[in-house]
C-alpha cells in the first residue's frame, strides 16, 4: 500500500515528482522561485521547522508503546535532525549565525506546532507525517530561489517522506489492532491541512501584486494538496 | 578550561586515555574483557543506554532557554542518536532484532534514568554530562570482550565526551550569570556518581568468584572515577 514511499526512499528523485505520481520534469515549472524569500530567511525558517519536527518526533520516541516503535521512530527523528543540521551547516558556510537566522520564524512555527499538536501518541504521528510531509514538499518548491549549487544540496537534504514508511507502519498497526481509532485519526489528519497551508503561504515573499501571487501559487498548492491526499490514502483515510 | 574535551574531539583517541590524562597504552591493561557480557547483551544494553541518553537530551533541547542553546544541544542529541543507531546496525548485522536485544535492560536503565533525572534544565545537563560520560567510558572498557573488528568499531562509535564541550559551555554560562546555582549543581553532580557506578557494576558478567571480580574491577573504577572528577573540574566543581 505504501510502496510509493519505499520507492522514493530508494530512488531519491527530486521532490516535484511526489506531487504528481508519474509526472515528468515539466512539473518543475510549478516551482515558486520568483516568490521565494531571501536565502537567509529561507534557510532560517527551514532550519527552525526541521528542529520543531525533530522535537515533536523526540516526544513521540519517548511516548512509544513498544521498544520496536521507539527504535523505528528514533530513526525518523534522526532524519529530521539531519535536515536541521544540514541547513544549519549551510547557514554557517554563509557566515550567518543559525540562531539569528531562525529567530524571526520561531514564533510562527511554535504557534503552528501548538495548533497541530496531537492529543496522544497516534495523533502526534499523524501530525508529523501529514504536516512534515506537506511543508518539506512546499519548501522544496522554493529552492529555485537559491543559488544553484545550494539549491541542489537543499533539494536533496529536505526530501519529504524519506522515513514516512516507518510512521505509516506504526499507524496501520494501531488501526488494525483497534479499527475504531481510524475515524478519529482521519478527522485529525484532515484538520491539519489548513494550518499547513497557512504556514506555507506566510513563507512566501509576495511580489506586491496579490492577484498575481495567487495565480502563481495556485497550481503549486493544487499539487501539494494532491500529495497530501496520497499521504492520507496511505493510511486508508479520505482527505 | 575544558581544553581537554576539545583536544579529544579532534584527536579521537581510544577511550582508555580519558581516564588518565597523558597515560600511555599501558592503561589498556585495565580493561574488563574477561568480565564482559556476551556480545548481544553488551550491544543491547549499550543501544538502550544511548537511546535513553538521546531521550534525555531531546527533553533538554525542547526546554532550552535560547535558540543558540537549543541548536547546540540538538547536536549533542544527534551524537547520542548516532551512537544508538550505530549499535543497532551492529545488532542487525548479527541478525539480532534490536528491540529484543534491548528489552532485558530497559527496566534497569529506565530506573537509572529516573534516579538521575534533573529537576530542571541545568540539572538535566549536569546529569547527562556526568552519567553519559561515565557510562560511555565504562562501556568502552568492555569492548575487549567483543570480536576484534566489532570492538574497534564500537570503541570509535561510543567515544565519551565527544560533544561535552557544548554542555560545559551552557553550564558555565549559567553559572557566570548566576553564581548561586553552582553549589546546587555541584551537589547534584556528586550525587550521580553512586548510581552510575551501580549501573556499571550490574553490566558486568561475574566470574563466580566475587573477590576476584572486585580485585579486577578496582583499578578500572579508580580510573573511571578520576575521569568523573575531571568532568566535575571542568565545571569548577569539586568531585
Amino acid at each position: 500500500m505504501f510502496e510509493w514511499f519505499r520507492r522514493r526512499a530508494r530512488n531519491r528523485k527530486p521532490a516535484a515528482v511526489i506531487g504528481q505520481r508519474g509526472a515528468t520534469d515539466e512539473s518543475t515549472r510549478y516551482d515558486l522561485a520568483d516568490l521565494a524569500p531571501d536565502v537567509v530567511s529561507y534557510l532560517g525558517q527551514v532550519a527552525y521547522f526541521e528542529l520543531a519536527v525533530f522535537e515533536t518526533l523526540s516526544r513521540a520516541v519517548s511516548e512509544s508503546p513498544t521498544l520496536a516503535s521507539k527504535e523505528g521512530l528514533s530513526a525518523v527523528a534522526g532524519d529530521a535532525l539531519t535536515k536541521h543540521h544540514g541547513i544549519v551547516a549551510e547557514l554557517r558556510k554563509l557566515k550567518v549565525d543559525p540562531a539569528s537566522a531562525m529567530e524571526p520564524f520561531a514564533h510562527s512555527i511554535d504557534r503552528f506546532e501548538e495548533l497541530t499538536r496531537g492529543n496522544d501518541w497516534l495523533e502526534t504521528l499523524v501530525s508529523v507525517y501529514v504536516t512534515g510531509g506537506f511543508l518539506d514538499d512546499f519548501f522544496q518548491r522554493l529552492v529555485g530561489g537559491l543559488p544553484k549549487a545550494l539549491a541542489a544540496r537543499v533539494q536533496t537534504l529536505i526530501e519529504p517522506d524519506r522515513e514516512a514508511a516507518i510512521i505509516v507502519e506504526q499507524l496501520q498497526q494501531a488501526i488494525e489492532t483497534d479499527p475504531r481509532v481510524a475515524s478519529r485519526l482521519a478527522l485529525f489528519g484532515r484538520r491539519l491541512l489548513g494550518d499547513a497551508i497557512l504556514l506555507a503561504r506566510n513563507a512566501i515573499a509576495g511580489s506586491g501584486d496579490k492577484a498575481h501571487d495567487e495565480a502563481r501559487m495556485e497550481p503549486v498548492f493544487t499539487d501539494l494538496i494532491a500529495a497530501h491526499s496520497r499521504r492520507m490514502d496511505a493510511l486508508g483515510f479520505t482527505a
